[in-house]
C-alpha cells in the first residue's frame, strides 16, 4: 500500500506511539491532582509544553492545548472576536479557501449577524492581495487566514496580510495545520496573534492540537475550567500532549525533509505530464508546500482515477477528507474559478515522510498505462 | 502506592491501552477518507460506536464523540439552549453543586444575560426537590443536573427532576461523568434528552467523551464540521474512541463491582470513625455512589491529612482535582451549609476497581495512629 493522503492524516511516528504508551501506563494521573502521581503528571505536562513551545518558537504559556485544529480555529475566531467586538471592531475577514469547517463557522457567525467577508483567490490559488487590502478596513477586528491550503498546497501571503491587519489594528489568526511540519515555522517570527495546529497532520496523535496565542492578547475561553490557565477547561490529555511533543521533536530538519518531498512531488507531476495528455496541476503557478499535488487527468472523474489508484494499491483523495464522499466540487477550486467538470476531476496526491522515490517510480510506471486509454476516450468524447 | 483518587481519573484498563496501540499502529487513517485505509478506519469507528451505544443503552447515532465531559457539557447546554431560547424558553436551571467548570459556564451565560437559576442542596448534599419544583417554571428550556456529585458522591434525583422538567416542556441534560461505570446506566431508560460522560473516569483514555443525545432533539453544534453527523466537527479521534469502547466493554458487572467497592468504602468509614474521634462523613445521610468517601477529621486542615496520607503512600485529594491546589473551600460543601473550617478539613478518598480489602486494612491500621495525636491537640485547641 502506498499512502499518498498525508494531508488528510499521517501515520503516528513510532516514537509518538511509544511516548503515549509510556504515559498511559505510568503517567495516567490527573495533572491537576496535588498528590505525588498528580505532581508527576504535572511535571510531564510542563516538560511536554516546554518541548512543544521550543519546537514552535513560542513561550510555554502561549501554547493552549485543544482537541485539535478545529477546536483551536473555533477558539481563535470566537475567542478573539468577542474582545474585538467589544472594542467596536465586529468584522471578521476570512479567505474564501479556508478549511470547510472553518468556512462553516464563518457562515454561522454571518447568520448570527456578525459582519463577515471573504478574500478571494486568483486562478492559480494565490490570495488576491488587492481584495485583501480593500476588505481589511477600520471595522475589522480579526483576520483569519490559513498558511497553506489543504487541497492545493498553495502558500498564503501571511506576512502581507498580517501587515494589512495590523495597519488597521486588527488581530491576525493563522490556521497553520497544513503548514507546520512541511516548512520551517516560528511563532514569534511570524508576528501574528494566534496560530492553530493539529498533531495528527505531523505524525502526532489524533485528538490533540494547540492554539498558540501571543502573550497579553485577550481571548474569551470557549470551554470553562481551570486548566490551560483558564483558557480551555477539561482534564489535560497528557498522553496525547506527550505524543504531540514527541512528534514535533521527531520532525528534525524540516527544510531538508520538505526539499526531498518537493523533489519527489515535482518528479511525479512532471512524469505524469510527460506520460499523459491533459494532465493539469491546480495551483502550479503559485508557491506551494512541497508535499501536495492537486491535479486532474483531463476531465476524467476523480472517482475513476481513484479507483485505478486503488487498484494499484495507492491511497489518495479527491480533496479534503472531511468533504470527500460528497459529490459537490471543491469550494477551493470553485474560488479559483475552475469549471465544474474540471473540478470534479481533481485528485489530490499528498506525500509525506514515508514516501520514497521508488513509490513515485512505481506510480509513474503503472498509472499512465491504466489512464491513457480512458484519456483517449475522454479526448475523443470531448472533441 | 495506594491510589484513592479515582474520581479525579482512573488508570486506563490494560485492554484499553492495547486497543489504542493497535489502532495507532494499524488503524490511523482518517475515517472520512474514501480509500481502503480510510474505509477500514470508518468501519472501526462504526464498530466502536455500536459497542459504546450497546454499553450505554443508546442508538449508535445518538452518541456524539467529544474531547471529554467538559466539551460534552458545553455542547449540551449551549447546543440545547440555542433551540430552547428560540422557542421562547430562555431560562436554564442548574444545581448549585455541578462541577466547577460547568458552574463557570452557567456564570458566563448569566453574565451574557441568560436567565439562570441554581437548585440548592440540603445539609446532607441531597438536591432540594422543593426548590427544584419552584424554579422549574414555564420559561425554563433546559435543566442541567449531574447524576452523582464528584466530591460527595451523592446521587441526584434525576428521575424526579426529569419529571419536573418534562412537565413544563423543558429539556433535561444529565452530567453522568461520575455515575457511569459506578452504577448501572441505560440512556433509553433514563428518559432524558442528553447525557454527558468521560472515558477517563471509567478506565478509558483521556481526551475522549461523549454527549448522548436523544434522536430528534435539536442541537446547535459548537464546532462546525461534517463529522459526527455535523454535530461535532474535527477529525475523529479513532484510537481514543476505540479505547473508550474497550473501557466500557471491560466494565463487566457494574452492579457487583460497585457493591464490592461500596463495602470497602463503608468499612473504611466505619473503621476510621471507630478509631478516631471527630470523623464526619459529608453526605453520609444521602444515597451515594459506592466509591466515594468525603470526610473530615475534626477540623484538621485537609493538607495536614493529605500529607500524612502521602507519607503512607496513599494518593487522595481535598476535593475535585480541577480546583485542588486552591485555598477556597469547596462550593459543594458551601452549598450544603458546611462551615468554612469544616469544609477546609475535607478529604476525598475515592476507591476504584483496583482497590483491595488489604488497602483498606492498611489504611485503617496506619492512618489513625498518625492522626490521633493531632486530633487530640485539635480537640484540646477547640475546647
Amino acid at each position: 500500500m502506498i499512502y499518498l493522503d498525508h494531508n488528510a492524516t499521517t501515520p503516528p511516528a513510532p516514537g509518538v506511539v511509544q511516548a503515549m504508551l509510556a504515559t498511559m501506563t505510568d503517567g495516567w494521573a490527573n495533572a491537576s491532582s496535588q498528590h505525588p502521581l498528580g505532581q508527576q503528571a504535572k511535571r510531564a505536562l510542563a516538560a511536554a509544553r516546554a518541548s512543544v513551545a521550543r519546537a514552535l518558537g513560542c513561550k510555554p504559556s502561549e501554547a493552549i492545548f485543544t482537541s485539535g485544529a478545529t477546536e483551536a480555529n473555533h477558539l481563535a475566531v470566537l475567542g478573539l472576536h468577542a474582545a474585538a467586538r467589544e472594542a467596536g471592531r465586529p468584522r471578521i475577514v476570512f479567505s474564501a479557501v479556508e478549511h470547510a469547517g472553518h468556512l462553516a463557522l464563518a457562515r454561522v457567525l454571518a447568520a448570527q449577524g456578525v459582519p463577515v467577508d471573504f478574500i478571494g483567490v486568483r486562478a492559480d490559488g494565490m490570495l488576491d492581495l488587492d481584495e485583501a487590502a480593500r476588505l481589511i478596513g477600520a471595522d475589522v477586528g480579526l483576520v483569519s487566514l490559513m498558511a497553506a491550503n489543504n487541497e492545493t498546497g498553495v502558500l498564503m501571503p501571511v506576512a502581507d496580510v498580517r501587515a494589512l491587519a495590523h495597519a488597521v489594528g486588527a488581530r491576525m489568526h493563522v490556521d497553520a495545520t497544513q503548514f507546520i511540519g512541511k516548512a520551517p515555522f516560528d511563532f514569534a517570527a511570524l508576528g501574528v496573534e494566534a496560530v492553530s495546529l493539529s498533531a495528527h497532520k505531523l505524525r502526532g496523535p489524533k485528538g490533540i492540537g494547540a492554539l498558540l496565542l501571543r502573550q497579553g492578547v485577550a481571548l474569551r475561553p470557549q470551554m470553562q475550567g481551570s486548566q490551560e490557565r483558564h483558557r480551555r477547561g477539561g482534564t489535560e490529555n497528557l498522553p496525547a500532549i506527550v505524543g504531540f511533543a514527541a512528534a514535533l521533536d521527531a520532525l528534525g530538519d524540516v527544510e531538508a525533509k520538505a526539499a526531498r518531498v518537493a523533489h519527489l512531488r515535482d518528479a511525479l507531476e512532471a512524469g505524469l505530464q510527460r506520460a499523459l495528455p491533459g494532465v493539469r496541476v491546480f495551483g502550479a503557478g503559485a508557491p506551494r508546500v512541497g508535499c501536495t499535488s492537486y491535479l486532474r487527468f483531463g476531465q476524467l472523474p476523480a472517482e475513476v482515477v481513484l479507483q485505478r489508484l486503488e487498484q494499484l494499491g495507492v491511497c489518495a483523495s479527491s480533496g479534503a477528507a472531511c468533504s470527500s464522499g460528497g459529490s459537490e466540487p471543491s469550494h477551493v477550486l470553485a474560488a479559483m474559478g475552475v469549471p465544474r467538470d474540471d473540478a470534479l476531476a481533481a485528485v489530490r496526491l499528498s506525500l509525506g515522510e514515508a514516501t520514497t522515490a521508488r513509490d513515485i517510480e512505481y506510480l509513474l510506471a503503472t498509472l499512465p498505462p491504466l489512464l491513457a486509454p480512458l484519456l483517449e476516450n475522454d479526448a475523443a468524447h470531448a472533441a
